[in-house]
């Protein structure tokens, strides 16, 4: 949560010359999102999403984030659509950072998800792999397996002193997982959606956001990362209810292949890995006492301790 | 800027049950407000403002605010209005934590103030001031000249180190500014209206608000309040054009008195030797490093200097 960029009514009101939606009318800075500066703002015209781009957004990135969203807004994927600017572009620059307006969304995040909501999610995923097929732009998963050991091992004391006997089981999470993409199906995936990167409204999907971590991947790797944050209870259990609702809303679209199935273990395993990987990162870069928690690692260290006991995609509810 | 609660959808809908305001359709932390959670919310029947009042505002102190503000709405003064529970309250619970529910208001704060806005502000203030004169409520004023003393001199070690000389003069500051309330026409003030406690549409105030230290003090005192907030440039320089509209603005409404005129240059400097006081002792509680800066003191020693040679209201504008 945090606005980095201060920006002014006047910053406003000259961006805002840059497009075709009427005047401002409020503007507020919205507590949401770690790396951007986000306002929710409203105009002549209606309300609108400002985004600035701080530091962990590669600005070269935007432009496959922005056609992503483009395409699937203009296939009726309830997906913030970019605003285009009367030059055409949908990157703007305020005080020489990048940024754009997206049409805003109404719907609320689920907290605790329920089982509806994970059916809900499971068809939204898979309407969203469709709707991407004909989606040309390619993009590497920056936070593929190659990326995992890199923040990892350099961080192993650090996991073990959070827990004792962590150090070695990553270690050996690191060297089965290495593998899970080969062979299954690929396209344009979003690779992080939490219950926090989406919408509900009466438990049906309104919107799905935060695409700044989409790539060109294993699409069952998209599943394999909702598993893990869609249907796990407090505590760390794995909520098999959730896991079929999940995989059975996907499946009423795109039915899973033998490959897909067979690889669900892997994949689950991997994406807990990629997680806990930036978590332990983040965790090792906060100083002590800083006002800003970082995400629990152990969290997904526990998660891992699910998946190593997993055997097929049965665990999962598939 | 901060969002202490991290209110659920679960709680929001649990939340709305109580009032007549349909079911939640949005919800946004806002990233505004250092001591109370603040959050824009969109139901089935519009928008609201809800806040969940955190350590710094006094539960027994919510009646008068809000009956306050509930006052001025009524007379179609641009105040966020508090709005009623099923059962007649306004005030909620949330956690345990009182929690309010007001209407939406449109407009922009201005960061750099023009003379049109400062014109505005006094004509707003005057307003205000006269549709509270039948306003019967009343709380003192915790941050009247009883309260400088106590913040500013366990700190003038502080204040010295800031600035060579400044714990000398603050001192006699002190000294002169104590009876700066007497004889003056009293009713209940805002107290704090800086320009991000105002929103404009077209250079017209479209909302005054966050009234957290409204008492009922010295009218003239909002407007030194007024002057210290609205009328200075960077590098406070008293700006005598911003300090005549604003002043001319408030007395095209009503007109000062002999005394108000007399006691302006004395209610200036008090007023700015308040907030002196309490970034002083902001100032003193931040520690090293910390993500939030404070608000700088010396501002106001710098504006202090400019009351300190002010002889008469002519100095201000009057």
């Amino acid at each position: 949560m945090a606005v980095y960029t201060d920006l002014t009514d006047e910053e406003l009101r000259a961006l805002l010359t840059q497009y075709d939606l009427g005047r401002p009318r409020a503007m507020k800075g919205i507590a949401e999102g770690v790396e951007n500066s986000n306002f929710l703002i409203e105009t002549d015209t209606g309300r609108y999403f400002l985004t600035i781009y701080e530091k962990r957004v590669a600005r070269t990135d935007l432009p496959f984030f922005m056609a992503l969203t483009e395409h699937l807004a203009a296939r009726d994927f309830p997906v913030p659509r970019p605003v285009k600017m009367k030059n055409g572009d949908v990157i703007a620059d305020v005080r020489g950072k990048p940024a754009a307006i997206v049409t805003f969304l109404t719907g609320l995040s689920a907290r605790r998800t329920t089982v509806q909501q994970c059916r809900a999610i499971g068809v939204a995923l898979a309407t969203m792999h469709e709707k991407l097929e004909d989606f040309t732009m390619t993009r590497p998963n920056a936070l593929g397996p190659e990326a995992w050991a890199p923040l990892i091992m350099p961080r192993l004391a650090l996991a073990e002193e959070l827990r004792q006997g962590l150090a070695t089981q990553i270690e050996i999470d690191l060297a089965l997982v290495a593998d899970w993409r080969s062979g299954l199906p690929t396209g344009a995936i979003h690779a992080d959606l939490f219950p926090d990167n989406a919408f509900f409204m009466n438990d049906v999907v309104s919107g799905v956001f935060d695409f700044y971590f989409a790539c060109t991947d294993a699409l069952a790797y998209d599943i394999a990362v909702c598993l893990n944050a869609w249907c796990f209870e407090q505590g760390s259990a794995f909520n098999l209810t959730k896991g079929q609702a999940l995989i059975a809303g996907y499946e009423s679209v795109r039915r899973l292949t033998d490959e897909e199935r067979r690889a669900l273990p892997a994949l689950a395993r991997g994406a807990a890995l990629r997680f806990f990987a930036t978590r332990l990162a983040d965790w090792a870069a906060t100083p002590e006492g800083a006002l800003v928690k970082p995400k629990d690692p152990l969290e997904y260290a526990d998660k891992l301790e699910f998946h190593r006991r997993a055997i097929g995609a049965g665990d999962y509810g598939a």
